[in-house]
């Protein structure tokens, strides 16, 4: 794949944005490969995304940012740029579960999915073996009674290979404030229903209590208000009547392997902006 | 299409129930054009439906009835028989919004929808003149101060009509506790949510503030408890950041009007058994 | 809703579109409400769709048409700007079936379908009572042994209308080869299955006799070629074994309604760009 | 879970099936779990399933074959009951693309997949490493230019291990004629297609030729007619103009892996019954 830089920019709406930024990137003769943007009329606010050839544009990266930090200023904005080709890096996160785990190390393997992933952590040593098998360290983290204990050697992991995002692909903790706010933006989760329904413990079994006949996943990103944090995708699989709560986990996981995939996919291209509670998922 | 008796049966679940009432049909060399059924586990409840061919049976509506009630009491039955040509009738509520009433009187008149409609009941009159073109008495009841008042008129005119199943096509109005009691298990809700996300009012608002991905319909019976009833089918449609609640209303019309019409149309070939706080669809 | 002027072009793909265009409408002191584009690679063609607020511009149309014409004129474009306020005049064509055309109507309405309808013509009288309560005109223009002939009225009925656009609402004849060539890109088609699966006639009987687990339809462009025209949108609906024809033609109206109301949206909105035997949807 | 014995039956249609085969179960006290059943009117045939708790039967496995084939032979049946408890032993076919069988040996190695995988057969070596991880035989058979002497090795391969049903994930040969024939009703494949549209090689690329707005794959029986077999399930997903071919491939592998796991699924719990070219789902 061509290289591309991904510009991201929000600021507060006004005229001539586009021309201002499509300017700069003409009079450089950058060539746009992609462009969206999106104006949220009830906050005023203003978002786009470009993507634009690298072998078009007459410098690199560091000196794309210098150039256009004097734009970006002038527009009041918040932004930044990636390279396509400087690979993200991603840190999983499990507990017992494989199904996403060996979903995305697949995808990752298959070349589907664009990033590093420099190691997996787990409380649970039981998927060491499938992680290892794809050459990725594992390292186990054991939940004892200290808890803060646990979540320091979590973060001083995530500081060691100085991980961009970190992904709950079912890991069944709550994490500390602290560490919701440390990384704020950077931890995507999916959770197994579709929220706000059944937020919390055992979804399926409040899914099965309330007889809907719909199931459904939620990839979002976390906050520090457990389940309410910004949601990335959604999806649903219908159920009937003879299916008891295991048979719901069974069908369910197929649903948060694919949104949680899909989330990690769109937040990897920079198309996923935070905004208020909400995303906006510029594609 | 063929007269046909449909048999839905309830009962605490032993050995055996399944060759009782087959060997009764058998017996009198009945035609079985469809069955189901279905066991509940954890409350240990036997549920079956039947679908006879009226013409292989050697006696009517009212001798089955008397023959099938002695083998009923063996096994402590709650049951029912309806003949396929004594057309069920069905109410329609509904207030100004016309996208489900205007979609299932279509289904009607094009013989999509098996049932008589004795009249449309609604306390606004805005959709009279669509409701009259259909040749359906329509009654404006307007719901004053005075809200007794206004459900003892309804409660008039379905007893008037005989009706047998009322149908809230978005009637905007929540009903009197006596209301629901009187016709348990008998009015069918399409509520504009994905339940139990988002119940009470605003529900297209309430989402586009949690910043959901889709957007959803429930079909569900109407209990005392608003929004909490037993559920016969959802929904949901894919919604983007950049819908306003104004086009959430407008998509979600679509995801509504389908989702009770699906509901409708499996109470109307007796497929739903309400058990407990859920139900069970026979098809 | 606030009156917009829809900006669409397309063009061989160079760098500095974007900007010229965005340029253009800073210089006016124009406010992009919406703005799309993409390059299809292949053929290096550029494609784009702006919402401008009409407020926003210091001239009306017919100035911002001269004005861009110079801007299109030195990029080769193909384009044409719309108002928003200035009414699309579309019209139905039908035969016996309703579900198309009712839900069509209600949605024209109920303000969700916004254009004007001037009238809608019929090979058969059934649907003319359903449009009169609509207030529209019904042309009734049986199909005799002359099919030229009733085409020839057809043509001139949609002349007499200055129809922009003529939407084939399961209206079941094949348009001779002159119509479809004079109204190339303006008519809009529904067929009842998922192409290129099943086309031609009884498309549900095909899927029952092949067996497939899902049955579609396809709003499409009608070009000379039955049923090889641009696909604007698609959709499917689940079926069982248990379905007859019969029960996937039911099933399928659904499925047809709706993807023919989403493609007729996004064609109203301008979205819909036809590229070779292809669309591009800039929504 | 509980062991249980499953009862495939198919036999024309009469009336009283139902009574004697249930007669028959409650005759020796069986606990029926689940049962089904069809008629399919135009061939006036009739199929049905049934789930017969084993602890509830005073006798085995052999002795129920045995007892119930008196019935079966009156009926005309053609018949045959599995034991739960009996792994169903499954060999997967596969080449190089690992997302079809990474997804399958996963649900296997976490309990969803209920049966044994005796062997893996590839003619390529890439996927050696991830069946190997899993404990699995991994058999590399290259395809030479003697196509014959390949599923002749292939053919003794899957009598060694006894397989009872192969599965070809992503298997991309065609199958000779003879070994179709010989494995008629036991071999499944996965077609990366919404058959019958884009039969053949390269489905994505004539879908994108064609322009869809939806993809799908397509799980069925395989036959001597290529890709014309039993359907046994299908799905779709939504693509746009954006999408290259690359990237419908990336999508549609999505669509594969779990449309073929739900086909193996229900194959696995015998609720499949080829009859003529289709398929009836007994769920």
């Amino acid at each position: 794949m061509e290289q591309v830089y991904r510009l991201i920019m929000s600021c507060p709406d006004q005229r001539g944005i586009v021309a201002k930024v499509s300017q700069f990137i003409a009079k450089h003769n950058g060539s746009i490969l992609e462009a969206n943007h999106h104006t949220d009329q009830r906050s005023n606010w203003f978002f786009m995304r470009h993507e634009i050839t690298a072998s078009s544009l007459p410098f690199g990266l560091e000196t794309f940012k210098k150039e256009f930090a004097v734009i970006a200023q002038g527009l009041d904005m918040t932004w930044h740029v990636s390279d396509s080709q400087q690979k993200h890096r991603l840190i999983l996160m499990c507990s017992k579960q494989s199904h996403c785990v060996a979903d995305l190390l697949n995808r990752w393997h298959s070349g589907d999915l664009d990033c590093d992933i420099p190691c997996v952590i787990s409380n649970h040593p039981d998927l060491e073996g499938l992680v290892a098998w794809y050459g990725i360290p594992f390292h186990h983290v054991p939940m004892g009674d200290d808890k803060a204990a646990h979540f320091a050697k979590v973060s001083a992991i995530i500081e060691q290979y100085q991980a961009q995002t970190i992904v709950l692909a079912r890991y069944m903790q709550i994490l500390p404030q602290a560490v919701c706010q440390q990384y704020a933006g950077r931890i995507i989760n999916i959770h197994h229903s579709f929220l706000p329904s059944f937020a919390g413990a055992k979804p399926y079994h409040q899914a099965f209590d309330r007889g809907v006949k719909l199931i459904g996943a939620t990839c979002h990103y976390v906050t520090e208000d457990l389940d309410e944090g910004p949601i990335i995708e959604q999806d649903v699989a219908r159920i009937s009547h003879r299916m008891q709560p295991e048979d719901m986990v069974r069908l369910g996981k197929d649903v948060e392997k694919l949104v949680l995939a899909r989330g990690i996919h769109m937040h990897l291209e920079d198309r996923v902006i935070i905004h208020n509670s909400k995303t906006i998922i510029l594609d």
